[in-house]
């Protein structure tokens, strides 16, 4: 492990950070709340802290290895820092809850510990809703898009960040591939802040949605989510949170104007089927308790938009589904969004990929000397991509249950333990029983705060970084 | 697809099925039952309809394929036949109740339709419990060992119905595996059987308490399962339900003598280690409410190995114990006994070479050029094994969600559809909430029951040969 490499990028992080504080203290300026300084002493130190280290520019090259440690650390080291001014605003004054909250944002999870969100102060929502923002596209894609970095793989740090199998390079330049992400990032978060303004909401609320939606967090900055939002609004929320849910490869090929290859691409094909797929059975299911197929069919979109996106919005308490219906958003809380995207969960690429081995596994049982290839997109899926898809399952399958012992020893029911690790892990948010949307994370002990904490991380990150993190043989000399 | 195979096979099943029908029927004339009419008939239905086909013996050898197909479809046939008796013996008079209770007896699962066992004939209680000793070891491993098969890959035949990863030839020949495999199961049972009678149990309830444990199936023949016999005699069957779920290839090294290697088998020590540490919390969570660490620790032990060992029984409603003993209950269900046992679940040896599939893959995330090798009790793992292996737990992923998808219809609570689909498809029996230790299976409706009874047969052939069974291409012409 070189730690010149490992220093020389989280100094970077903590001078990144230092930035976007200022956004929050900017906020408490305009409305006057006098919390200014809780964002300004944490900025200032980080500066302080991350400026000298960042100067030191390490001769070496990056390693795979150091670009998963980099990542993960740096997560941390953001959420450590990012928890410190709820803490010092008062806003959420226990400081393992700060960090719950914060790393709530950052992952784009949105489970939040907090019973009553419109008692905090406009710079507390704003550094909430904002962060999410920042983590949906990832700290790194930013840093990679418009700073000097250092050289050898710097792909691999966006590889460690960014979700899903692989990462295509679009254009041959890392960097370029990078600031394409970003500025498209920046244009479906400008579209949607417009249109929330158009449709008639406040600025602040608008930006505070739209930060939550892009970077499918779920934040809300009322008490009932999106509830009290006109359904035009909701309408709106839901079709931007599809979009924000898409592989933003496709997104390249369409501005590239390869409009047959965008519309072709296996894992959108399967993410809208199984959208629609979802409404059309929430809706046939719901329509009774809904008061008509019309009402039914609004919600239904949006809460199975805000589920498979990993988003955890909610217009409704929709515990009140039948169980069918919960069990479609349960199944969706797995599967979760497009690889390439700003969601979360398995992705709808990995199940593509299995469904593929499955099929090929049958194949070799029925004719053993077959040689098949599998394929995505017309081209040849590496062997290597289905050995660490089918191991990454795996993982997440032992890593679940791990983690479902630890939290059961709060002794709540198997509902509530099960659906709280379901939304952690997949960055969803509002699982069910007493974490149900209309509820919260409050009560869970310390301990269960920390494997929650880890398993948001763990989700955001697709579980590598942090398992490296934590791997004896990482931090063995070389 | 040769049909002149399948036919053979299912032939020589029904035959066999024909036989084992007769046992029943010896109790019933014992008992004066009066319901000896309702074994004979089935029985001879069977026989007259599997002799001739057992007699056209096809001059086609055996591929993969074709004993794939034919252990499931003789499994399903099997099951077919041997509800007859209940329904005519008005047992169970309704026909997916009975194929229900059946499919769960010969895939040693245990999970019944019936509130009150007691009312049942001698003879019905005799061939449920029964069915779990023929299921246990398995119905093909009895015909390879004592039947004149055909040529070919037999060893197909054993792959596809015994459970875990790899079948070990322990000796050349493949029928003088399945000879030691059946003469061992004999011997356990004859020990078990002879240790209850000697303790005071009457030898009806010795023989179906015996099916029961060494089947690792857990039909009891009273309502209250294991709670009202003797401590002395739970703790016998607890003894006898750990050492059926032991990998038979470690008695093989026992009587050939080679003390060493049989201690040294990975699979085994982890499964016993699984056991002592599941054992050691359980009784440390439970200790308060049970009254005391000796009463905590008996009544965990038989739990632990019930559960593990996907037996089923139970001496007490383990419904009252704290969540964290329920919750390692639960994942007990999943890592199920060793492969090579007459256990369910997902079994060991699949467990302790993925954990060996995550180190070779952060090894690989560390150092990309490292050309790493799985070992298992010191033999290198195949790349196939690995592959199938990892493909298993993806495809019992998506078998397991399917299934919550269409039990939900039935509007049930997420914690009894979701232990429902756990204790069938790992064999288990008992679940939590409606479908705890203390209820049963009667209240789904009969699409949630045919999905439960397809989840057991796939859960005891280990997936694939019900997944090909269902595959269009199994049925393409050659």
């Amino acid at each position: 492990m070189k730690y010149s490499i490992v220093n020389y990028i989280c100094g970077i992080c903590l001078v990144g950070e230092s930035i976007f504080l200022l956004l929050p203290l900017i906020v408490s300026l305009i409305y006057g709340e006098g919390t200014w300084y809780c964002y300004l002493i944490p900025a200032a130190c980080a500066f302080l802290l991350g400026f000298p280290l960042s100067r030191r520019k390490p001769k070496a090259n990056l390693s795979p290895r150091e670009g998963y440690v980099c990542v993960a650390l740096s997560w941390i080291l953001f959420s450590l820092v990012g928890a410190v001014p709820f803490v010092m605003s008062g806003d959420i004054p226990f400081y393992v809850d700060a960090v719950f909250e914060t790393v709530s944002g950052f992952t784009t999870t949105g489970a939040s510990i907090l019973s009553d969100v419109e008692v905090l102060t406009h710079s507390g929502l704003f550094w909430r809703s904002f962060s999410h923002w920042i983590g949906g596209m990832g700290v790194f894609v930013f840093m990679v898009a418009f700073l000097p970095m250092l050289g050898g793989s710097t792909m691999d740090l966006m590889k460690a960040e960014s979700p899903g199998p692989t990462v295509d390079r679009l254009v041959p330049h890392v960097k370029d591939t990078a600031r394409f992400l970003y500025l498209t990032y920046l244009f479906i978060t400008a579209t949607l802040a417009i249109l929330l303004l158009i449709s008639g909401l406040p600025l602040f609320d608008s930006l505070c949605m739209t930060f939550g939606s892009v970077g499918t967090g779920g934040f809300g900055i009322t008490n009932d989510s999106c509830g009290s939002l006109t359904s035009v609004q909701q309408s709106i929320i839901t079709v931007f949170m599809i979009l924000s849910g898409i592989n933003y490869s496709a997104y390249f090929l369409l501005i590239s104007k390869k409009w047959k290859e965008a519309f072709r691409l296996d894992e959108v094909r399967w993410y809208l089927l199984i959208i629609f797929a979802s409404v059309g059975l929430i809706t046939w299911n719901t329509a009774g308790i809904m008061g008509g197929v019309k009402n039914a069919l609004h919600h239904a979109f949006f809460q199975v938009a805000s589920i498979i996106t990993t988003t955890g919005y909610s217009t409704l308490d929709y515990e009140i589904w039948p169980q069918l219906s919960k069990t479609i958003l349960v199944c969706l809380m797995f599967i979760g969004a497009c690889a390439g995207s700003t969601g979360g969960g398995i992705k709808v690429s990995r199940f593509v990929l299995l469904m593929k081995s499955f099929r090929k596994e049958v194949g070799i049982l029925i004719h053993p000397r077959l040689v098949k290839v599998i394929r995505m997109d017309k081209t040849t899926v590496k062997h290597e991509v289905m050995r660490s898809t089918n191991v990454f399952v795996s993982i997440y399958v032992v890593i679940f249950f791990l983690s479902l012992l630890v939290v059961s020893l709060d002794n709540h029911d198997f509902t509530t333990n099960f659906t709280a690790i379901a939304a952690s892990l997949n960055n969803i948010g509002p699982g069910f029983s007493l974490v149900g949307p209309a509820c919260n994370y409050s009560f869970f002990s310390i301990p269960s705060k920390i494997v929650l904490i880890l398993d948001m991380l763990a989700g955001r990150l697709e579980l590598f970084p942090m398992l490296l993190l934590f791997s004896p043989s990482t931090w063995r000399k070389d």
